[in-house]
């Protein structure tokens, strides 16, 4: 796909500010384990957080197309950050799509300028992800819900300033057609955040929400009541491109400094660039990471163009995470036990790259989708 | 990358008549040995034959990308015939950027109309493709040029009506340079060719030419006396992407034929798409064909643009044709023993799809050109 | 595993034979089609074949490890050769297994001696393989059966004298446990054989067999009425790991190929051996051959030593079959052009070894038997 | 291989001691960074650190297919300390070849006890591993050499004892055959070593060594004077099948757990073991698991039996790791977002086992070996 020259352009800007501003500190900022809000905000300032999102909220205004340019090129330089402003991208779309037009005017504005982080509650200790079997209960009282149970794998946990969780607010007979969701504001009270001890995305700080008692008002519903499952899942093809497209920029970082040290290493007294063992990995690396990254920016054009894209997005989910993973691994191994130690990104890279071969959907069910698009319910067999 | 309407009305065009015309035929023509001339004039009227040249010399004007859609959809009917399209881009483009005009006028529309096929005569039998160690000799005789020696591992020996003949016009000591191009019109005296017994391809008929004192006009010659290997060769670029969606055209063939197969098929008491060692295999064929084909059409369209897409091309000439590979025996597998016998075509497309493997550049010489691209001088040992 | 003497002596006796008697003709007895049947019996001189039964039928009662060494060893001659070997061993123990004396008689000296060839015949065009459905029919008639019926995908359907036949001696409902196996001698009546046209297998005949009103003798009945196809079926485990092994010669042939190929072969005025991207991926085959070849060796012996080893006769079945396949693929591609002629032997093997990529069991099946054998009925669905 | 009975009691004695005494704590050893002393002295009298010893200097005098038993068992509970019981094997089999009997009487016994640990000092900051390089200076002083210069990427920097030095006696313009070897006893002055910052293998620290007028008896040099590189490195080949094997108890661990939890676990109402695309892939990993344990065991027993054994050590020193790195990887990624999380061991593995893909010769250097192996010089660009 030919860019744009407005699409070069914010891609050039946020090429240099991820090369420049967060390569540096990428690794720095997993020791200190924590979200950097001042560097939120002067995101926030330069668009990448929800640059897809209207110019009247405080967005850009750009296409799905440019959201993916600036998440592929912020993960060249940190990997979590650019989570950050996926997520942005796809919570504020749902909360545009479903909620009341109060809740987009308090919430989105602030995801935009990197003042809010947003989490979205969905998994629970028993349930897993099914939605059918979820627990966590939204009781109606009077004008408001309240919200009692618990939530785990909830990336953001430990930065989330609002949150959006499906909630049983019918029978657990009704299954997933008895689930709601919530946008729950900045503030409310009765909840409680744990951070787990992940190998990888340390600033995003994955973990467990409590709810107790945690009263929103009737008008935080997003989308239909007994609906909110199967209308907000509806938005993940969109996070799913975005994903494989950070992992397309992670993987070109490590790419793009194993040539260079191809290029400058000696051994045996020639570059060891000269070793095709040494070089056709990389090219290898460097052909598989441009056929997934083409095949992302198709899957976003395709819905800014409207056309169906379920089947594109489960390819790129599954694909990019996987592709970014080996070749990561490739790069690393290219720089002996050098690539090892924690003196090169290459490790923490395939630490973080690898929290996405599982979260937003596992290769196993990208690949289940894949065959339902194709032949139906042939393919499922429960 | 989203067609336009006009791409995607020549492709329609194209898919109708190789699922209609071609598909039922192509085990039909391995077995008959030879190019069918009367379906070439049928593919030429309806413009499938150098589709990318200017109307005035009978083409249709389009662009790389829709010449490369053109490619996919006949290869998914019979890759040979698609081959046959892929070299007729090739060579005309050949001919438009080094041939004198009258040479253009004399060969260009014949090929197009279907009515000749033009072979490009390289490889030597002791030199190899490697230019500076050919030996075919072309001495200067007054107007004419004559040509004398062999060359073999020809496409098309076996059909070829017009060549482009690789031959030393200077001295050995000159290596590459001393290697000028010559055209050789239909009807030229002194040429024999002899076909091998390949595992595919049968109607392209690769063999050896032999030139006994073939006498050509001295304004056949094409490009700058001594430099027309290196002229020649800057067109590979565009055929390499070509031969790429070729191989996603056979392989999404083989694919579309599983999926239906594991729909239909019952084991065990249901369809064998419930079984995901049935279907994920095939979902991962689907991606990576998907993401092989994305980034051919934006090979492609670089080439549209003006933009250099030297390793770009390198990339798809061996992710293409290697993908395929596996993809197709991977759906071959899918039938069991039914996929094994000749009654379906799987087994031809691995076979067929194989030759492009190696034929216009290897996967090692790709990934050394990539690498090339990458770091330059420091990837080359010798 | 270290192997013995007497082991390594008759491993030397095989590989002399293979490559000096098999080796040269392998293309041509593809050409041919047929069985040799001198051929045959020569090797039933030598011990070849069944060379794992008792000494007073005629075999040289050597270990199942010796018997997989030479499967090994006449594929690397010729595939097909080696697979009649590999089943003339299953044959002869399932008889010993379950025959009466009578029939052990026969029919073992004379499979030994090269004579007769045995045919297995389980597979029905409806139903499969699967033993729950077989509709051919055995009926009783006082002291005979008689068999009426249609046997599809039988390997040596083109050249059996003698057939092993599932039949359904109880009723449908049954089920697997309806189905009794009979021993077929030669000369039978009322059997009518077709053969299919696969890509590969030409001199071992994969067909259909009819049978019609064919009568055999009650003491024909292999193993117990209604329990044949359990007990039979049992004796597969040894020819998995027999039949990994022919894939590991017929690999093992290509890389020697391969390996004088690249130390002779010169480009770039120098042995391609010295590009590591023309020996790595050698270095990579030979490893993985190794490895599945100790693991089938590992396998025989367990059954020498009597202990179970249904795991990893599963394991090497799809391991080696898959190995092999890529490994003489990459060989072919180490040639070039030269590779995908017929004039050379790699074209052939691959589409020999393919036919055991899905024969005696599919590698999906192999690797649902792993996973039952692992962690028992968790891993079945259905 | 079908193992004797004394080598399943101490693989039995070993595992039980892997599981009980060794798993539990293997993450807390790495969070505790430290080689536990009072850990090595319980294995020193078991029996496990140089098991393969002489029993007269402290060993069970075992041979070397038992001593990758052991190996094996003990990565099964903690790759790290898996890892020394290799290295002392290595190290002590050096010393029996090359060392003065004095130099054996000291050493040996302590490390078999383990009371001493002893580290190779090879790399240099400059040089590498490339013998020809090496500056670090030997200085004949009398009946003493002095050790001058610094060696970096030493295994066990952290935590060793003694040392085996390689250091320049003779002249730079001598190259690999100007260098020897030398043993440093316990409580040697002049040496000071860091730790690096590694992604795994805390305990063993690996780390740079400074030698600072570090004075050795002359009777200290293990092998004779300037040819210490060639001799010592024979010995590679042992720890090579070691190290393999070590990778496989690693992998092993990982296959155990993810079968168990395929097993527990539910998804959708059912055990995740009856989903094929849960259980394939660790039906895979658990055949080339088996595989390279295998040809592991071969190597060993080729040892064993005084025959050559580089290809094969070469082989599994790759493959070995590289496989149990793939498999580790789906093992984790069965557990979902659960197995990236430190609680489990699947991420501490990969980042152990991952040292080892490139320590002790990475896999090209692997790679290349067994292309010599097969075609000599051919196979030598440099």
């Amino acid at each position: 796909m030919i860019l744009t020259e407005d699409q070069r352009a914010l891609q050039d800007v946020a090429r240099r500010f991820a090369r420049e501003r967060l390569l540096p500190d990428y690794q720095k900022r997993e020791i200190e384990g924590t979200m950097d809000r001042a560097l939120l905000r002067e995101m926030g300032k330069l668009g990448f957080l929800g640059a897809d999102s209207p110019e009247e909220l405080g967005g850009l205004g750009v296409d799905a197309v440019t959201a993916g340019l600036i998440a592929e090129e912020l993960a060249y330089g940190d990997f979590n950050i650019s989570a950050l402003s996926v997520a942005t991208s796809l919570n504020i779309a749902i909360l545009l799509n479903h909620a009341k037009p109060d809740v987009i005017q308090q919430a989105v504005p602030k995801m935009i300028s990197g003042e809010h982080i947003m989490a979205i509650c969905l998994t629970e200790p028993r349930g897993g992800s099914d939605a059918a079997n979820l627990i966590l209960r939204a009781r109606r009282d009077g004008d408001s819900y309240v919200l009692n149970g618990e939530k785990t794998s909830i990336t953001f946990a430990g930065c989330a300033d609002i949150f959006l969780v499906f909630a049983r607010t019918g029978t657990p007979e009704q299954g997933a057609k008895g689930v709601s969701a919530f946008f729950v504001p900045e503030g409310t009270k009765g909840i409680t955040c744990t951070k787990f001890n992940d190998l990888g995305g340390a600033i995003s700080g994955r973990g467990s929400v409590f709810f107790d008692d945690v009263r929103v008002p009737a008008s935080c519903m997003i989308g239909t009541e007994g609906k909110g499952f199967s209308q907000v899942m509806q938005g993940f093809d969109y996070s799913r491109a975005l994903i494989a497209l950070q992992c397309c920029g992670a993987a070109q970082a490590s790419l793009d400094e194993a040539w260079a040290y191809a290029k400058e290493r000696e051994a045996f007294g020639r570059p060891i660039g000269q070793f095709q063992g040494v070089t056709f990995p990389l090219s290898e690396g460097e052909t598989h990471i441009a056929a997934a990254r083409q095949l992302s920016y198709h899957t976003l054009s395709l819905r800014d163009a409207g056309l169906p894209h379920t089947a594109e997005a489960a390819m790129v989910k599954w694909l990019g995470p996987r592709t970014a993973f080996d070749v990561i691994h490739q790069c690393l191994l290219t720089f002996g036990h050098y690539g090892w130690s924690k003196d090169l990104p290459h490790q923490q890279r395939l630490r973080d790259v690898m929290g996405l071969e599982i979260g937003d959907g596992t290769a196993g069910i990208m690949k289940q989708i894949i065959a339902r698009e194709r032949i139906g319910r042939a393919a499922i067999a429960y």
